[in-house]
């Protein structure tokens, strides 16, 4: 028996191993764009550091907010937090947030490979710049289905000048003051507002000069003739939808949100807030010397006033090339900002890649499900405030985060009346702005979805307040991947299901709902917790865009979690009562 | 013993209420200076709603924090919390922040008379606008000792276009960045940044053309002539030491800090950032018509580029003359910034109102104090951090209320060390800089004060880093009134006692410690409870400037304390480990 435990201890250190983290999360000066602005840094740094596991590790992360007077949380994009729920970084959702002062340790398992992200989840503490990347490779004896030479990370987002807690309180606000479009665009937290890359190709643009130290400096990749790089891309911008692309250089795509893809070629790939890719560049598609611009440039929204210029970056083939050369033209143009073709052509495109290539064992979904939830995605007026609303429902969050309530069956901590599983008006016309007597509500409610059922969730997208006027959406699921059944225009019935792919739809945790078009996916409540499903636009989410499953509610009352999430609200009173003087 | 237990009811409800308040602490668009900018509001009003009580009415206060990410407390400046120290309203030391979303009810009894007010203590949240004014009116059959027909009450402020969040990490940075010089000073939370109501006296000036409903529309105090009015001051600035004046009138100083004060004449008055006072104003002192400037100036700091304007209000004789006439002449001119000496005269001509008269029972110190803490105030490099210290210690808040860890006998949430009670170089040069190896230290240590000991302390004022300044502090003590021995200049000895004062030295809660000089104090320790002490200048306690007292903590470890007041830290933690799944 001794020796017995000695053989399994071996086994399992042989294959995976816990990575244990110290962050810090303050605020710190930092020039994203070349302007001196506020972050919220992790150790010091912005973006904060990346973290690199191998599938299988434990990732303990003890986490100290330096922060004045502001609570803390983060969420692990794209970790399905299997038996660890209150790890998913969700505040008033999976854990209260980590007062200022205090620490909290974070413990899950990065159970697949993929190209993952972290950042805040508490008001938009996103936005202020608190994210980085979360990198898992395959374990040995598993590799990807793919080869290459070398790796590059590109973490993507947006960024403002204006200070997130003024944002916060304008989006509040009655008239609604919003954000506009974001001044910079960041590669790696690294965008040029006052100057351009690229300005020899443009005479309205200042030179950059940068000095060994600048925040700012643009990435350069170096690649060498004749080698193939896997580029990891991931999006956590707080608005943005991207479109990137490589001068000269075709892009083979193989991963999406840590699921591996029929692999196809592309010119640019349109990426949307919370979305991950991985991209392979094959460097034999020209001469074996140059230099190239990167770009990353915004889709689905119409360019503000100033337009936010891409961001760029550098590829640069060495040693025949110095860094200093540059590039022979100006940077590639993206496609038009509203070319919604383009950018379905290339959701479309992507397929899970299945058979005896995948170590994932990928399964197809099942063929039926047992409930569908049709959510319109609408904004209304809520006594005077502008709101977006899912089936008419702002949500707002309690002060109890839900997975403690549910634990304790502390009832009164939220809502206990499930909201709608479909938009209550069969004549609701979406291509109109919704009529102003929807008695839209606020509620902190939740889909309660019992165990292992399986689930179809049917975006519904729809013309906003303004006529004319429907907005691209990209939706995100906490704790798991989902199929991605397909993309429809107009409104969705349930005769659509013909057009469903039941064969080979990717497997993602983020999908994009088009302007009034719809979006169908499938899942399996197979995850005992309380998760998130909400548009991945920081300000949309704060005006109310998104839903709670509680999944499995029976098991989460007889599961073990870490009591140190919950002490606040009436968790933490309910614990204070058990103190006796 | 029935109909005793009904006449001791009576005769207290006869005389004590219970005030009822439910307040909400959300962020609002406001425009104190006529720029419109983001204030912390309570109940949707910017200075919060003024509080009236009576003198042994018990408050209690449900107020709910509507911020996005940041907890809250609010301090009742001035008001001693006898048996109820949980309900002082300090982050960290008295309670945990109150997160948002999270409900907290503030409950404690105003035990005398006088001009207070409240503010928010957790970062800098007071310089956020969370303030507002708490008048406690004497209890029949008590009356104040003077008499007046009518009264009117002004909160002093000043007040940043640059947002707190950003003040608070440009103060917590390498280099510092100073917050600089206040854009506006406010009357009741108004005052003119683009425009003067004086403007027809001074061309440089632009005229302010108010709506009906703007919110920085001066404030203007209608009287009668010969009738006497009592006007309450209350300094809670973040930085600013004011000046007060009201053109052609002298003033009655009668209360300081809720004290009465032997009657004295001035033309203007000093007060400090913390300090409150009460004057009367006799109009019979001129033509029974008129409208006159009431100004509040900046003392103590070198007026910044471009100076900040003073605010100003207006005295109106009424019905005698119309709101809209222009004063006859320019508004007055405050005594120059430097002008220590005029300073120094107030502050000494405050005395104690002794005698039958003070039904306050006035009663002078004890003759003797049991110890003696030096306080040497200077500013120090800490890890290249500019901090400023107290004996060479800034202060740190743990993230552990100190109440809640003396309770429960919690060892480990703060340093049990005790800190000096005197800077340890006797050969200290108060004249010059700190030398750069005074190891100064970051401490979250208290100063343990024993039941019911007279307790002396020094203030010691100092060169700060830069040669040749040394700058004003107002000193606030919570859950006491002190007597303020005395003041001197220079470097302060034993031998300066003979120069105490302890015939009939005012009472007060908050005292100032002039450039190179000293002042010197005296309480008793018979309050249980966790006190801080410190600089009332917001970014100096920010960056360290103050002291704890823990007070009898025998007795606080047997006190009833509102346990929701510590559901955080370690105590949370405590209560926590006390539930059994």
């Amino acid at each position: 028996m001794f020796s017995c435990f000695w053989l399994i201890f071996l086994v399992q250190s042989s294959v995976a191993k816990v990575i244990q983290l110290k962050w810090e999360v303050e605020y710190k000066h930092w020039s994203p764009d070349c302007i001196e602005s506020v972050v919220m840094a992790i150790n010091g740094t912005f973006p904060g550091p990346t973290i690199e596991a191998t599938a299988g590790d434990t990732v303990n992360i003890t986490l100290t907010n330096h922060l004045h007077t502001e609570g803390v949380v983060i969420h692990w994009h794209g970790i399905t937090q299997k038996g660890t729920p209150w790890a998913d970084g969700t505040a008033s959702i999976s854990q209260c947030a980590i007062n200022a002062g205090e620490t909290f340790v974070y413990s899950f398992t990065v159970e697949k490979a993929g190209t993952f992200f972290y950042h805040g989840h508490y008001g938009m503490q996103r936005s202020a710049g608190l994210y980085g990347s979360l990198i898992v490779h395959e374990a040995e004896p598993h590799r990807q289905p793919f080869k290459y030479d070398g790796e590059f990370n590109l973490l993507l987002s947006d960024w403002w000048h204006q200070n997130v807690h003024r944002q916060e309180v304008d989006l509040s606000g009655v008239p609604l003051v919003f954000i506009g479009e974001p001044q910079s665009l960041l590669i790696n937290g690294k965008g040029q507002y006052n100057c351009s890359i690229a300005a020899h190709f443009d005479e309205s643009k200042n030179v950059c000069n940068f000095t060994e130290k600048e925040q700012c400096k643009p990435e350069i990749l170096q690649v060498k003739p004749n080698k193939k790089y896997r580029i990891r891309l991931a999006s956590t911008t707080a608005l943005a939808s991207l479109n990137f692309m490589i001068q000269g250089h075709k892009l083979e795509v193989v991963e999406a949100d840590g699921n591996y893809v029929k692999p196809f070629l592309v010119d640019d790939l349109d990426i949307y807030s919370g979305e991950s890719y991985s991209v392979l560049l094959n460097t034999n598609q020209g001469p074996p010397s140059g230099n190239y611009w990167i770009s990353i440039g915004i889709r689905g929204r119409k360019p503000g006033k100033p337009p936010t210029p891409p961001a760029l970056a550098i590829l640069n083939y060495y040693p025949m090339t110095p860094v200093s050369k540059h590039p022979s033209s100006a940077p590639p143009v993206h496609p038009v900002w509203d070319n919604y073709t383009h950018s379905k052509l290339f959701s479309n495109s992507i397929k899970a890649l299945t058979g005896p290539k995948s170590y994932l064992n990928y399964k197809p979904p099942p063929l039926k499900q047992d409930r569908r939830i049709v959510l319109l995605n609408t904004q209304n007026y809520i006594n005077n405030y502008t709101k977006w609303t899912i089936n008419n429902i702002s949500l707002t969050l309690p002060s109890t985060p839900y997975l403690g309530a549910i634990k304790y069956g502390i009832d009164n901590a939220f809502t206990q009346q499930s909201p709608p599983d479909h938009y209550n008006s069969p004549n609701y016309n979406i291509n109109y702005p919704p009529p102003r007597d929807t008695n839209a509500i606020h509620s902190n409610a939740v889909y309660k979805l019992p165990s292992n059922k399986v689930i179809d969730v049917v975006l519904q997208n729809a013309n906003m307040l303004t006529e004319g006027h429907s907005e691209i959406h990209p939706w995100h699921l906490h704790g798991h991947d989902f199929w991605v059944l397909g993309y429809g225009e107009g409104k969705f019935s349930d005769a659509n299901e013909t057009l469903f792919n039941t064969v080979d739809p990717p497997l993602r945790n983020t999908v994009v709902v088009y302007p009034y078009g719809w979006t169908a996916l499938r899942f399996e409540a197979d995850n005992p917790g309380v998760w998130a499903f909400h548009c991945h636009i920081e300000p949309h989410l704060h005006m109310g865009m998104g839903v709670i499953f509680a999944e499995a509610v029976e098991e989460i009352k007889k599961m073990k979690v870490n009591k140190e999430a919950l002490v606040c609200g009436l968790t933490g009173k309910m614990f204070m009562n058990s103190h006796r003087d």
